[in-house]
């Protein structure tokens, strides 16, 4: 649910020590934007304010351009003023993921290898972002090279969890879950190849949305496996992750015809694709009683196919990505990165020929069930946000490694191209529980629809 | 070019020691089956008897069909009879290699693997040949799994050189090569992955066609490395190679109205690509000065990108398909393919990856070259045809692998995936040499035609 200034969303002015952007989605910032309520200068303060506050304790930013900022809203403001109004994220703040090329500002990929290095160009997401007025803040944390769903291995440090800051955020986008669900920006830009944007937005308690496969150019983003590959966002809701999404893909910022009032829903049972915590499946499970809502169980035929196939082509393109930087320098690698790309060695071309099949096979399963019913849910992680650092778990009666209960149950969507979204279901322990719901490209608005019904 | 009857064409009841269908084409056959000068049952049995003449030596056939081929052939001259016309290969015996199914023959592959196998249905080229009216006479010997170009090493012994018996056919189709060279059939279906349809039909003397990728289905056939794999043809002249190239691809047996006459060419120098004996490159280069003929050198950026991307594929794809037999039954496979099959294996899958980046720098690079000419034109192989079982040999005053220097021309063409020819172009030592033209999917007339006016 959007709440409106009526409902009682805190003034503007007053700064909540939760983070100024904690309660307030992205449609009430730009209706007070053009009702001259606020200014971007006034938010962009807020944001800035709020990560100098909260930061040093969630480690979400590696970079934040202050002047760039300021300026930026300046600008936006300037605009507005002149009835020159770039749509609804101008004057908005944004952050962007470390992995995400903005002239002029540090990219360090998570990692050593370029801690020294500063964009000279920005990726073709953050040209979109800049035409459509946003104003970008800062960088955030990467799990180094997006290579891990943790978050907690960089060159300068994990992101930490908002409600737990002994846990991981998720990631490897775990800055900008950190960002969002600390109230530090309304909006953040994530990459997803396994689920790098909808494992920190659960784990945060945030939405996180990845679109179709190329539905936002990857152009300027460092590669961690090009044909898993998303940009995502990450925001306080459906709504405002559908205006940051609608932007960056080049679309035009029309409302949403979409109630998701009679979708129907296969709910698939996590267990078939990864051991899952049973009150995280209880937690999502119950999140889809709603309604309307029209739910039933799906099955898949071989999850196998879907291990294999992902794995195969991550390691094998990532490796591709990373093979000279190996051989010439192991040594400013992560320990953590280093050991996942010595696997990712291993995988042979044979098997990588195999994986290319598995995928053609998993897309085709993909296309039958989403042909049967709008939408498919999973829960989107099995577990909660664990320990730092922490890399077994026991899961529903079994030892697992952590990164397999966190990208179990979200890989196979990057592995099928097709649009998911993780939205808050519940908490556990203190912990957020995220549901996912996946549907089909083209069909985001159902998707974001009945994600809003649920956790908007 | 086609002799006519009136040229002096011998007599058809007469056998040539040389093979009954050494100077015979298919456009000469269909005029005389229809004009009532011999019949299908009559070709059918100068197949068969030039076969029982000179298989002894050559080892071109693996099965021979004697009564299903005499039945078939009952049956065309039946329909010819009345009134019923196939088109151009009815009642004209043809050959197949021995890894494309036909329904009821053995299809052994070339290996001990499949020694008992026997077919239970027809290839979809198969299929096309049979509703084409065609002849099945039997099935031709491949290099094992079609994995070697010197067609020298198959379960049941090497398929020989009808100008050197103790010579290599070349492979993996040597049989089909060696079978039309010595007048056994006017045409015989080979498959190229690498070359396996060009290299045969230049070190036997006769035209191999490899068409665009996918032009020809390769459904029922044993895949070598899929995504390089292709069907083709090998025949006398370039216009038979024509005729059974649309008869496979399902084109209407339209005559050609291309002459070839003002194509422009682009000479590759084939020491770009590998050593190449000089003799070799003088004798093609010298086929293509014929009047009208337009001939310029062209470049290529950097070959690595080739040898890259076709070992990276190949030895990816081939592994694929024959992983659980190495593991289960390494004994079965004979030397030579079992070593390179090891070798295959230790592709990494990051290595894949890059030989697919570089396929497609090369696929652009290939479209750029054949916007400026109409065909390339490059020798086939650098080497004559070597002694049977010989592996290295002196090339330009290097040692060079026997392999390399038989498909370092013809595999770039593969990788592009664009249609190709080998035609004579001269002897070296008595020896055949091929000139190979290659050409713009869609515009095989044109090459066929340039192919026609310099071999046919």
């Amino acid at each position: 649910m959007i709440r409106t200034p009526e409902e009682g969303a805190p003034p503007l002015t007053q700064h909540s020590p939760a983070g100024f952007f904690r309660d307030r989605t992205i449609t009430e910032l730009a209706d007070r934007l053009r009702a001259g309520e606020t200014s971007a200068v006034e938010l962009t303060r807020a944001a800035l304010r709020t990560i100098d506050e909260l930061d040093g304790e969630l480690n979400a930013f590696t970079a934040v351009d202050r002047e760039g900022a300021v300026q930026a809203a300046e600008k936006a403001d300037a605009e507005l003023a002149e009835g020159l109004d770039r749509g609804p994220l101008h004057g908005i703040p944004v952050a962007v993921k470390d992995i995400i090329e903005v002239a002029g500002l540090p990219t360090a990929m998570g990692s050593a290898h370029f801690a020294e290095h500063v964009s000279t160009s920005d990726a073709e997401c953050v040209r979109r972002l800049r035409t459509g007025g946003a104003v970008l803040v800062g960088k955030t944390t990467t799990h180094e090279f997006a290579f891990g769903p943790t978050g907690d291995s960089a060159h300068r440090g994990p992101s930490r969890n908002p409600h737990d800051t002994t846990r991981i955020t998720g990631g490897s986008s775990g800055g900008s879950g950190a960002a969002v669900a600390a109230g530090m920006v309304p909006l953040a830009l994530g990459t997803d190849t396994g689920g790098s944007v909808r494992i920190p937005a659960a784990l945060c308690g945030v939405v996180g949305f990845k679109p179709a496969y190329g539905a936002i150019s990857t152009d300027g983003v460092f590669p961690l496996a090009q044909s898993l590959d998303h940009v995502g966002v990450l925001a306080r809701t459906p709504q405002d992750c559908r205006t940051g999404y609608r932007v960056l893909a080049g679309l035009r910022s029309t409302p949403s015809g979409e109630s998701g009032e009679t979708a129907s829903i296969g709910w698939l049972d996590p267990g078939a694709l990864h051991p899952t915590d049973p009150e995280i499946t209880r937690i999502a499970r119950a999140a889809l009683d709603v309604d309307g809502l029209a739910v039933r169980e799906v099955g898949i035929r071989d999850p196998d196919v879907v291990h294999r196939g992902f794995l195969g082509i991550q390691f094998s393109e990532a490796y591709a990505n990373h093979a000279e930087r190996v051989a010439e320098h192991p040594e400013l690698f992560t320990d953590d990165v280093l050991d996942r790309l010595r696997q990712a060695a291993r995988t042979a071309g044979w098997q990588h020929v195999r994986a290319l099949a598995a995928r053609e096979e998993w897309r085709r399963e993909v296309h039958e069930l989403l042909s049967e019913v709008d939408l498919l849910a999973t829960p989107t992680t099995c577990v909660v946000a664990t320990e730092l650092g922490r890399r077994e778990i026991p899961v529903d009666g079994t030892a697992a490694d952590v990164r397999g209960a966190l990208i179990g149950l979200t890989k196979p969507w990057n592995l099928a191209g097709v649009p998911a979204v993780s939205v808050p279901a519940g908490v556990l322990g203190g912990l957020p529980v995220g549901l996912q719901l996946v549907g089909r490209p083209g069909r985001e608005d159902v998707l974001l629809a009945v994600a809003a019904r649920i956790g908007g």
